[in-house]
């Protein structure tokens, strides 16, 4: 994703604190008490502009959805969004993944959401990739027995490591698709690039992993 | 595969002992006696007219291929191929994979590789595909610890299942290519039927799963 420096967006975000939630290291293991009920948790890490937040929030109101963001520039339009049409069971999280741990509590999250990150194709980059183990690790603590990664990507290279990633840590495969717009998959909420993608007929693969209840 | 009818089949399969080993279940735990060394043992299942086990004999002498096949018309030709160029690392097996438990004893085998196999794509037949549970117990015990699993198709659903099913089962992952072709591969001996669907450009998926060591 392209940067564009945009000044104002830190102080949009300091003044919607009940969109972006501020410290959140503080609600760590609180999560349900902060969203005022007992449904799942569902996060989308580097969740972009927060189309795919806002459309799962709207789609499935008995579900929290928390968007984590980085980048001020990008989330602000999310943020945006939240402004214009707020919704209660959906929040954000202006930080970075590596925090993850710091920030939920153990089996703390119902789903993890990976849709359309950065693939890092150089091999001394492939700490960065969001299925990279050093990440795993982290899902798989916060994630609860039944947690499941959702994975979305236009990149075949990077749907191929990620693969084989999340197999080798032990997680289990289920309703894999190597090209889900001619699946007939029901229920597909589309991110930005997603539409993007589909209009210049290019291939989306999407996999499920559930923690293995041995891990 | 289209079967022909070719009656003299099982007349040159039952003259040819040294290629398509009679009453393979006598050899039960003994195949590398059988051989006449200590080399592992790879076996593929539905080997077609033999291409790749031929091949593979070639590529690899200090290895000892076993290729099986239920129908006479079809093993045929391999075991021409066989006549025509003797390989004492080479043999063949008329039989149905079904049997693989009793022909081989547990941990006998290294390697079992799935090419170009009947997708069996309505639901029903689901337990036919070479990559069901039913088999993969079947693959899982004749195994040795590190033993594997290699698998090519140009089926995009019995790849998909493919993956899903061998996850779910516990094997772990490892090398997968969404276009085998297109992806540097060195050292891939191609079956007849890849070859024909390379040259029609289609794409060919490839995997390889190793027995976790947990099973």
């Amino acid at each position: 994703m392209r940067l564009r420096n945009k000044p104002w967006a830190s102080e949009v975000i300091e003044n919607h604190p009940e969109i972006v939630t501020p410290e959140p290291e503080n609600l760590k293991g609180k999560w349900n008490e902060h969203f005022g009920n007992e449904n799942p948790v569902y996060i989308e890490v580097g969740t972009g502009k927060g189309r795919f937040v806002t459309r799962m929030g709207e789609a499935y109101p008995d579900r929290n959805i928390i968007g984590m963001e980085k980048y001020d520039s990008v989330i602000l339009s999310a943020v945006e969004r939240l402004i214009e049409t707020p919704q209660k069971n959906v929040k954000l999280i202006k930080d970075d993944v590596e925090k993850l741990t710091d920030i939920f509590a153990e089996g703390e999250i119902s789903r993890v959401y990976i849709n359309f990150t950065d693939p890092w194709p150089k091999n001394r980059h492939e700490k960065r990739r969001l299925t990279h183990k050093g990440f795993l690790e982290k899902y798989a603590e916060v994630l609860g027995k039944s947690g499941e990664i959702h994975m979305k990507t236009d990149n075949q290279a990077l749907f191929e490591y990620s693969l084989e990633s999340l197999s080798q840590f032990g997680f289990r495969l289920k309703n894999i698709s190597l090209d889900l717009h001619n699946s007939g998959m029901e229920d597909n909420i589309m991110t930005e690039y997603e539409e993007r993608y589909v209009d210049k007929g290019m291939r989306i693969y999407r996999l499920e992993a559930e923690k293995n209840p041995d891990l």
